[in-house]
């Protein structure tokens, strides 16, 4: 019975998901709690046992399913499953996979967030079994999961993926890497805010500060996407900024890896067309011809839940079931 | 006897590379032949048939054997054995498979140039077996191929692969291919020598042109490194400009696939440390702490045999002998 599902877990630095499903993926009950990270480790950990518990309990299953996979932000060693530095939880050197396995006596797969998102879309997504798939995310930061050949790339080191940390402008802003003009520091949802708050402080960007309620502290991504739906022409000269620095980040995956299809996700991709079109404009002047002509660019397709699948994908693998 | 031995080619624009070898890879006979492309593609087509006959002859061996590999620059179709085109060669769309087999009665197996240079070094070179593997040549353009996890990967078109064509500089030079700033515009051995004429043209660069046997027209890359050799200033600059620019593109390629070992060959490439330091100092500084501290960069092994030798791996591997 317990071996007739697996338990799936995306835990991120403001929720935990967690859902219960069986071994075709199809989920039985899932739930949502904030993470509160800030309350320490022993809380987080403690709060994803009792989800996973909860879950199981919803969906009418007498006892938690026997295998379980999570995936977490930041470095880690799916091995060992090690999460070797999450700066959203505020976590280091974690023995994440021993933790959960004495808590919940469950054999647990651990991976990295935006890795277990591709993986999702791969195993269950619309676009499933496309073998050369590149999954990114665009948000706080920017993730990126690989599916090349048909299976889930990781790197010799588990840390394939840093996209974010492509040099876009090499005298560029610092970046928490160290480096310059990181694609993270121009092109992410953070840097959506900064560059309207900065347009405020110099009493421009009226439109965008009352999108975000008339306080300039208050204008995050959302309000530049609100505003720049309603017409703002400097909320859609931030989007199309942005878009182009994704696109030009985007155009080196594309020339290196001449992948068919690349799904995003992530809260900053909610912007729109404004947003979509100067990515796929920059893409199309920067990728040579033999790349760009079969490449697909559409947003990723179990929404919030590329993650969460990829968990439940990554528990069946593991355990070949 | 005759599917105990394979034959390899590399077919470049300027020779025509060709071996016999055992199933282990072993050498028993080579041939060096100019390709002059220049004489029309039924002349390189014999002289590559000429040089395959020659080779088993010279080895001892009765008959040609069962099984050739053949690298062929540009995009092609590894399946179908059609080179799309290979501007090096004034060819264009030449289903060099179905010829060769007619002409010699064998299985022939046709890769590209830079991924098959890959594919000798991970089942031939030094560093053999290697999982995570770039070669990347540095010559008039830039080529690349990946071994990722054990295997040569293609791209969903077989167009992976085409660093050459990263934008390193958005408002740069028209490239070849349309786009402007490419890294071949900036970094090639083409690159170099047309950065030193500009110097000489401003009736700079003294070294350099004396380098060159005194005159501006006869200034090549290898006359830079010469003169970098023995230490004049100006042709350090160039060499360490190219190098950073090269750092800079190969960071793309770290950052993104965490590979543990870059092979770098092509003529270019041999223009000794400041190039190579400078190709180093820029990936430190580019690359985020995860996927440089383990990476290795190393000149190929197989010096201008790792396509003869990827030939070879890869009329092995489609035949299974």
């Amino acid at each position: 019975m317990k071996d007739q599902f697996v338990t799936g877990v995306d835990l991120g630095g403001t929720k935990i998901y967690t859902a219960v499903a069986d071994l075709k993926g199809r989920i039985l009950a899932e739930i949502k709690a904030p993470t509160e990270a800030g309350k320490g480790i022993d809380f987080v950990l403690n709060k994803v046992v009792a989800t996973v518990r909860q879950v199981s309990k919803n969906a009418g299953l007498p006892e938690i399913p026997a295998y379980l996979g999570i995936g977490a932000p930041g470095p880690l060693d799916p091995q060992s499953g090690f999460v070797y530095q999450a700066p959203n939880l505020g976590w280091r050197d974690i023995p994440l996979k021993m933790l959960l396995e004495q808590a919940l006596q469950v054999n647990v797969t651990v991976g990295n967030d935006a890795n277990l998102a591709a993986l999702g879309e791969f195993c269950f997504g619309d676009y499933k079994g496309t073998s050369n798939l590149i999954y990114i995310t665009v948000s706080t930061g920017i993730g990126c999961g690989l599916i090349l050949d048909g299976e889930l790339y990781q790197g010799a080191d588990y840390s394939a993926g840093e996209i974010g940390h492509f040099t876009l402008e090499p005298d560029g802003l610092v970046c928490s890497c160290g480096n310059r003009g990181c694609l993270e520091t121009i092109a992410s949802g953070t840097a959506i805010a900064r560059f309207a708050k900065e347009l405020a402080q110099q009493g421009k960007g009226t439109g965008i500060v009352k999108a975000a309620g008339g306080l300039i502290e208050g204008i995050t991504a959302e309000a530049v996407s609100r505003a720049a739906a309603s017409g703002d022409q400097e909320a859609l000269g931030i989007l199309d900024k942005t878009g182009r620095a994704l696109g030009l980040g985007f155009s080196y995956i594309v020339n290196l890896l001449n992948p068919s299809l690349i799904l995003l996700g992530g809260g900053a991709m909610k912007a729109g067309p404004p947003l979509w079109q100067a990515i796929n404009d920059e893409l199309k002047r920067r990728v040579i011809k033999s790349n760009i002509k079969n490449l697909k660019v559409f947003p990723a397709t179990l929404g919030d839940r590329s993650g969460l699948f990829g968990a439940i994908a990554c528990a069946l693998q593991a355990n070949r079931v």
